[in-house]
């Protein structure tokens, strides 16, 4: 799928077909993850793949109601930090870094004909707490975001959305 | 390009041409920058487009050493959160958010024939409140991270990188 077309017709998909997502395909998942930049090449984050059901369900209900499609998927990324490896004058670059991540693994979900929705886990620190209890994840592993993956119950639309806002485009400065 | 490829040959551009990028492929970057999921559908971001080479300068100053390049760059996107926009029950969603815009903008000029640097702002508070003073923005309006963005002045490699590092991958939990 050529790359502009892949970011204007990426969706949030939220229903999923029980077949499994390849392992070779998981693979590329995570080559992708860690294809992103990140602050001073800090490369601080780790992923929890996920394709146990027990543990898929328990994921959702740490994560609250919006979650709860997790239930009915074959697969999940737990995109963490690894406090220990942050940068050291500003570890908070976590977010913005486990963020790339995360969207390469839902752009390159979408070029191989699966399905991601992001489940928002940091900043909400009680998201983040019960995930790290669940998977007994050590006191330096942070959990960020929970992409949910699988192939699409329903075929996606196809049309490229043009979701341009000049409102929100300003021309160098503010008020200029 | 393909997706994938993208996504592995992407590096960080930091030396560029002088020629300015077209007005069709900055509206592409931008169009590509609120394409991106985000929390609640809040779109609480705003882009500050900038092309005029005092006002580059002055960014770079504001930012600190690593972005003295954007004194030679044609084009930056400041990438900012919208306060007023945010998620009330936890606004930090904004630092996900503006990362996935701005991550999806250095995919689309590496796609178009770009090259682009991620010059990290938020959370170094600092050079946060420098940008916003320069640029005069409102007090609601937080500048999260810069991109540079140009012709790259040397043909970038081709080579898509493998970058995946099985230590940071875990299955169905930390220990299993």
């Amino acid at each position: 799928m050529e790359t502009l077309q892949a970011l204007y017709t990426r969706r949030s998909v939220r229903t999923f077909q029980p077949r499994p997502v390849e392992e070779d395909k998981i693979h590329e998942l995570l080559k992708a993850a860690m294809s992103g930049p990140c602050c001073v090449n800090a490369r601080e984050w780790e992923f929890i793949v996920v394709t146990d059901h027990d543990t898929l369900c328990a994921m959702a209900d740490a994560n609250g109601r919006p979650a709860q499609l997790l239930k009915g998927a074959p697969l999940a990324i737990l995109v963490c930090a690894n406090l220990n490896e942050a940068f050291k004058p500003a570890p908070e670059y976590y977010a913005i870094d486990c963020a790339i991540a995360a969207q390469n693994i839902c752009l390159a979900a979408h070029a191989l004909g699966l399905g991601a929705c992001w489940l928002g886990t940091w900043p909400q620190m009680q998201r983040v707490e019960a995930q790290a209890e669940l998977l007994s994840l050590p006191a330096h592993i942070l959990p960020q975001s929970v992409i949910a993956i699988g192939y699409p119950s329903t075929a996606p639309a196809e049309a490229a959305r043009d979701l341009y806002d000049p409102s929100k485009v300003h021309f160098n400065g503010w008020n200029f």
